[in-house]
């Protein structure tokens, strides 16, 4: 009998940014998967149920052994920081399920890091936005140059995923300076610390200044679009409504 | 005394997909402010909350009239579909609340139709992702054309928001147009319609296809990039595991 592999997206650090179907599918796990860090949030909801966890990096293991376990008829949970999707582990799981007896295969979906980050910061995002992550463990650096030029040139909304870590100090900076090819240094930028977690912190400035800003793995930073603007000190991109006097009275 | 304006993300049109934080928001309120198919997802939660709703297209008189009973005192839950902030009205409401007295605003994240429509259709957006929505109500379709070639040539996954709707038949044409001139007929394309609600369908096939497709405005469409493959009937673009072997034995 073959089990379901629900790979689950816990949103940010905090059981308040689950929804009812990522809380409902730990409840009716056998065995929860994934990086330790995310296992813990899903611990908290569902303390009593085993946990497989694999030290970071180790994520072709960690999925290969959810597979394995759903395979012999356990209902698992994988889960994932975010969204299950968006650089998450969804994707390596369908890779890899052919090695397997088939399963059920169930993506929850959750809020991912540029949603719960933007509302933080305001309502960043309000305009067509893209994600790039700036780690280039999995993703030629060149390809990411290409995306922050696109992106820059494009006036998208743009939220930044691991800008900065130890292995790469420099690749905030290096972003950023290809942003400002195209954008003005003055455009409005973010940053937001542990969404979501107790220590929850963000930083509000300008694309000038986000270059030399100090983050790290634990943030997701924000680039505005050329509307964005400060309003009682928060970031926000107007949508377009001001233009559109029939959407409202005009006073 | 100033109330509070919570903006909450409900997510795709289920109470399932919506968070704790929005229920608990929409549960301490004192009225639910939104468009009536969205503050009927609400009622569904709060079945005796009262409700004010305005008519389509009149987005700037409904947070005008959230923000004034918000300054009044109330506890208001605007509500959008998907996310506060994606396309909705957290940044309209952040404009606008220099005219009322003093309010606290709290924006309350939730899932955007790209994650929900991605869980779906399988893995669609585990690589570098943008949104674009293809409505020229806000936004002039030249910048949406712009945004289109740039995310077409520089290969990210792409979620069409708003891809068709009898004022604007010929949009999704005009965009696959535009994609097709950087990228390959073949690219994995998907559809979702209706995401999370009993009549959810969703089409995957290619981005030649997906020209001709007849989508409607229950519909989000989706673009792979270069690498995303269809795996077992489902999208997956694959986020670059197979060049790591060192994340996981080799076999």
């Amino acid at each position: 009998m073959s089990g379901t592999l629900h790979i689950v997206g816990l949103g940010p650090g905090n059981e308040r940014f689950m929804t009812q179907a990522a809380i409902e599918t730990l409840k009716n796990a056998d065995i929860i998967c994934g990086y330790h860090v995310y296992t813990a949030l899903a611990s908290a909801v569902v303390p009593d149920t085993p946990v497989f966890t694999t030290p970071m990096r180790k994520e072709i293991d960690r999925c290969r052994e959810a597979l394995r376990l759903a395979s012999e008829g356990k209902d698992v949970a994988m889960v994932c920081s975010g969204d299950a999707g968006v650089y998450g582990m969804a994707g390596l799981i369908m890779e890899l399920a052919h090695e397997f007896d088939p399963v059920d295969i169930d993506v929850v979906c959750g809020v991912t890091a540029a949603l719960s980050g933007a509302a933080v910061l305001g309502a960043p995002l309000t305009n067509d936005f893209c994600t790039i992550s700036l780690s280039d463990q999995l993703t030629p650096w060149e390809e990411i140059e290409k995306r922050l030029h696109a992106a820059g040139e494009a006036d998208f909304c743009i939220a930044l995923y691991n800008p900065m870590s130890r292995h790469r100090p420099l690749h905030l900076q290096k972003a950023c300076d290809i942003l400002l090819e195209h954008r003005n240094p003055e455009t409005v930028c973010g940053v937001v610390r542990q969404i979501g977690r107790d220590d929850q912190s963000f930083w509000i400035g300008t694309l000038a200044k986000l270059r030399d800003y100090e983050c790290d793995m634990f943030c997701t930073a924000f680039v505005g679009n050329e509307k964005t603007r400060i309003i009682d000190g928060r970031m926000v991109t107007p949508r377009g409504y001001e233009k559109k006097p029939e959407m409202g009275s005009t006073d």
